[in-house]
């Protein structure tokens, strides 16, 4: 999100890591999150509910998790590394988990592949961010 | 965001409103959630941090607020839009309190100037998804 | 809960309201949040799960504004009345809403009776909260 | 909460683990999470408010992460075990962390006192939790 740089960029505090990398993993989380939030709604509308159990089950997982690592990943001052470290490995725990759920229905559910997609970007994103950290710590 | 509006279009269920305004709104909450939590931490790192303590607040209310109205708005079905519309009106309250509270330190820190205008924006959009609810109800 | 009085009697902040109604209203949302998230995972392991999905949709949109609830009103910093009761009148709504649907599955569903408890609990200690904000200010 | 432990017994869902051990973290977490904001908002308040930004920064990570955690632990249906591993370990790194945090001022500030002993239970009972996980599966 164009803004969200520009916020980054007028914080008093040194950030966690470099920008770019910082706000394309917190849109991909919020993106991530909205998506499963998607998901386990139509699912919900779906006539074959009953296969879809545990798709919505880690749906609400996946975004509750991607939701808390955006708004973490938001502040810049004063971070504890070492959770945020932890916090970006649950996250691509879930997000690996969901994304591999979401893809059995793909071939069935159109929303269920578009999640599926954007779980792997999550997944791929805090990947990064957990490496940026560490460059610049 | 490109595939929230892809997301909409491929759910069984009936779409609480057009999906343009759905979108916009949804976004507009995403990121005015993002840019309180921002703000509220950079004004953490500021040196006039006592002229702060009601900016910091009100950004903590809104971002909470937002983030729900994005997540009921993604849900489309069998909703209960008397909640929907209350809760939009909770919405507008906070984010124009919030914004004209970072109207007041927009002078002084770039942070609060652009998170006002995104507060002022998702109020906006969650004008337009209450009518939107009235129109299609 | 305990704990949540002796905070709120250390605050340096003045209280909202008179401070036991706070901590009751609290407690019932974080009771209603915990509640709603359990009955909506409940309903997905059931049999007649079709016959379910209004529940579980209505179970989230509770939780997610029950939380939100609570966080505000744990906050006694400098906090926008008018905001407050838009948000507990957006509460009252999903709770009664989420109750009256528990309710047509309470013979069935152990979780579903006591879960139209909880929403019923939040929605009485949510109105004593507004009249509360009213006498104090 | 006495509610809980009666609608996890009502679930038709399998338990993740011991029923009161569940109950415990749980409660536990959404402590936690309501004494950081109280304790965050309570900072806010006070005079040397320069000497609490990472108090206050770290409580809202801990609120928003334990919110996640007690979320994710009041589902039973179909859970990914190693995520909520993963996320035990987060939880436990920041209620960690931010409770002493917390000690450092805890001399002053009664509320900094209070919230340092809840997030030290919190620690405590999420490392329960993660055990009963590993007894159980």
């Amino acid at each position: 999100m164009q803004t969200l740089q520009q916020m980054l960029s007028s914080t008093p505090n040194a950030l966690l890591a470099d920008a770019k990398v910082l706000d394309q993993c917190i849109e991909a989380c919020l993106e991530c999150t909205a998506a499963c939030t998607a998901c386990a709604d139509a699912c919900l509308g779906e006539e074959g509910l009953d296969m879809l159990r545990r798709c919505i089950r880690l749906n609400e997982d996946c975004a509750d998790t991607c939701e808390v690592v955006a708004r973490v990943l938001t502040r810049q001052s004063r971070a504890d590394l070492e959770f945020i470290r932890s916090l970006l490995d649950a996250c691509r725990r879930i997000s690996a988990a969901c994304g591999a759920e979401r893809l059995l229905h793909a071939a069935h559910h159109e929303h269920c592949r578009l999640c599926a997609s954007l779980c792997q970007k999550c997944d791929v994103r805090c990947d990064e961010m957990a490496r940026a950290l560490t460059r610049a710590h």
